[in-house]
């Protein structure tokens, strides 16, 4: 182990990000499961790149056969990526028919922001304070966390990310939702009266790293409405909260009942293989490959699509979406049971297998400190999840999606038994 | 055909391109041979991205092992990476000991650039006005053939693209490596007169997009001192002339007789599999991530680092390089043969397996229409290849690496053939 973090320090450059106090060394996954090289074994509560179980041997397959068979580029006719596509797009609403495909998330927030340059002719984006879009010099520059050198572009405006339990204003309901409206209403007249003009608003439709926060039903169409009067596109970073994790709806976007101009996808798209991608209106993309060229050597490669379209055909004959409902459900009964017994337990919430609790201390402010201790003690009984979170203060679990009733009283029966512990 | 000409500008957008005047459907690859819809056999003489040949068996066999064994991220600690690291990095000079692994080339220039600007608190960045190094927003910006929505950030420089049949300042050898040392040290001044100051130089060592001008021994020294002096950093793009497709040199730097601080790797690492890095001293990645975070999610995961490792080992155990070293000559002494009786072929040049013939008009100027007529030509006696450079009247030749003396003779036949027609 401390032989393996001097190589990694070495190889990969010091503060490379591992998780945990003790870094585990895996070397085996299988559905929900991980093991390490002690052969300790791990329920996995907090992976969605293996969206539809670690090594799903269905896509595995795929993958192998694909490889075997032809892979090249987009350049050369090949029906893979337009079957995909299209299965893709039919699981969104018109006029969301088209795609670009990529091979990381980040390429496809990078080639969202320019499409919603090509469509406006401006450059000025929207976020939220607490996001994360991705790892591109660009996308970077949504993130509040580091100023890069040679500084902001001065095109991006953040807006407060929203928390269900602090409402931007004070109060809950249509009046956090008008107040988040009014906060991008606001920052599309000073993008406007900058010069750099107003070009998108571009948001996770769950908040996933802004903690998931329990929102009113359409919190975000007032924002929605201000983007659009604006002349501006929505765009919905379905990276976290897609293909089925949330349950009864298949993106995010759906659940938030708001209907977004461009939607970029990947961590879980092709269950680990890199793959991502943009889907959009046709105009937008015409406007888009018009203004610029793009084209991506790996993006859309015919071993790719077999992944991806692998994914979808799993998630459809194992019905995991219904299965994250189903199980989503029971977590967090469990979990509201638990938390009805701790008061540092100020919130249980998410929707599907995208769940986690919310720690505070007596006076309500986030407890960073408590909730990681939550973690290792969880690590500590074979369950591996993490925290994120405005105040790094909520529980992240997003198990692979074959996480079943069985798997679902384990997680709760490690945290009842985590916490008994960290409270004695 | 046109069914799928059709779906394609429906899903993928209108004006994403193709090669050829009929693309070609292609179902099938192996080796250095491609299969299209109609059972019709092609050379593969262009796809440098399926390196060891097409759907290898051992690296299809590395990526179906690990896929169906374990995939995930680098938070958690695994062999895979460090041992893969290690032996690449084994491959160049110290101190480039340490890398980044990404999904793709571009992501690769990406980090490279944010390297630069790490080490040197500055922005600038100088590059050649006929190159492309990827499809990033930021990297994008290096490219001058489409200026961005919004404008270029002001921070790059271009200095004219070395051409070895027109050199900078009329005189080959010695003064034309001075000349473009000129161009690079006037660039520095006026980046560091502009404010933004002088990052990096970032070049193809093998000038591949400029058209692989055949330039004197040691032509890029002088311009790598001038950068040197300066404080800049030397970025190699290696994507196009890396991992011993020059033949004798493993890399197009070593070929140039210079020492880079950042080496950028793509297209071929992974035989296709999406993989792209970045190599460079450690104290250049410690800057790198002090002054910004970055986590790649699919980077370095234990399938993509299976594929690239079995790469090398396919490199070192069929000797590719030596192949590419010994055909490629051959190649040449075939073209030098046919050049002879051909005006029209005003060089005949290359390296190991990256090579092609430049056409000209009678008056010595750039013939991109013949040359388009000899790919084209070339397509219908089932070879495959396509052109490039300045004029774009350079054939680019690239095979997969296994490509031996029966598939040179092929092509040039081929070759003397088409040219024949085509004089006719």
């Amino acid at each position: 182990m401390s032989d393996l973090l001097a190589r990694r320090a070495a190889l990969l450059g010091p503060g490379m990000a591992t998780f945990y106090r003790q870094p585990r060394h895996i070397v085996r996954g299988e559905g929900v499961w991980l093991w390490d090289a002690e052969g300790r074994k791990y329920l996995d509560c907090y992976n969605n790149v293996p969206h539809v179980g670690h090594c799903h041997p269905r896509v595995v397959e795929a993958i192998c056969r694909q490889a075997s068979t032809l892979n090249t580029h987009t350049r050369y006719l090949h029906e893979g990526i337009l079957d995909y596509v299209e299965r893709l797009c039919a699981t969104m609403a018109a006029p969301l028919r088209s795609a670009i495909l990529t091979c990381t998330g980040s390429e496809a927030n990078d080639i969202a922001l320019r499409m919603a340059q090509a469509v406006t002719g401006k450059t000025g984006v929207i976020a939220t304070d607490h996001t994360y879009h991705g790892n591109t010099a660009a996308v970077s520059q949504l993130s509040t966390r580091m100023p890069p050198i040679g500084g902001y572009g001065g095109h991006v405006r953040h807006v407060p990310a929203p928390d269900g339990l602090r409402p931007l204003g004070g109060e809950k309901g249509a009046a956090h939702a008008a107040a988040f409206a009014a906060a991008v209403q606001a920052a599309i007249d000073d993008l406007e009266a900058s010069g750099h003009g107003f070009s998108a608003l571009i948001v996770c439709p769950y908040f996933a790293n802004e903690g998931f926060p329990a929102l009113e039903e359409g919190f975000l169409r007032p924002a929605a409405e201000a983007v659009k009067r604006a002349g501006g596109l929505l765009i919905a970073d379905e990276v976290q909260p897609g293909f089925g994790r949330l349950g009864r709806h298949f993106w995010g976007h759906q659940r938030a009942g708001v209907q977004p101009d461009v939607v970029t996808l990947g961590k879980p798209m092709g269950n680990g293989h890199p793959i991502g991608g943009v889907v959009t209106a046709p105009d937008i993309l015409a406007a888009f490959r018009k203004a610029f060229r793009y084209f991506n050597t790996f993006g859309g490669n015919p071993v790719s699509c077999a992944a991806a379209m692998a994914v979808l055909d799993v998630l459809e004959q194992e019905q995991l979406p219904q299965n994250a409902e189903r199980t989503g459900a029971l977590v967090l009964e469990q979990f509201r049971t638990i938390a009805a017994r701790h008061p540092r337990i100020a919130e249980v919430r998410g929707a599907g297998l995208f769940f986690g609790a919310e720690f505070v201390r007596p006076d309500g402010s986030p407890d960073a400190e408590f909730c990681a201790e939550v973690v290792e003690a969880m690590l500590a009984r074979g369950v591996i999840l993490n925290r994120l979170g405005i105040g790094m203060n909520t529980l992240k679990i997003r198990p692979p999606l074959p996480f079943g009733p069985a798997e679902a009283q384990m997680l709760a029966d490690a945290l009842a038994d985590a916490l008994a512990e960290l409270d004695r």
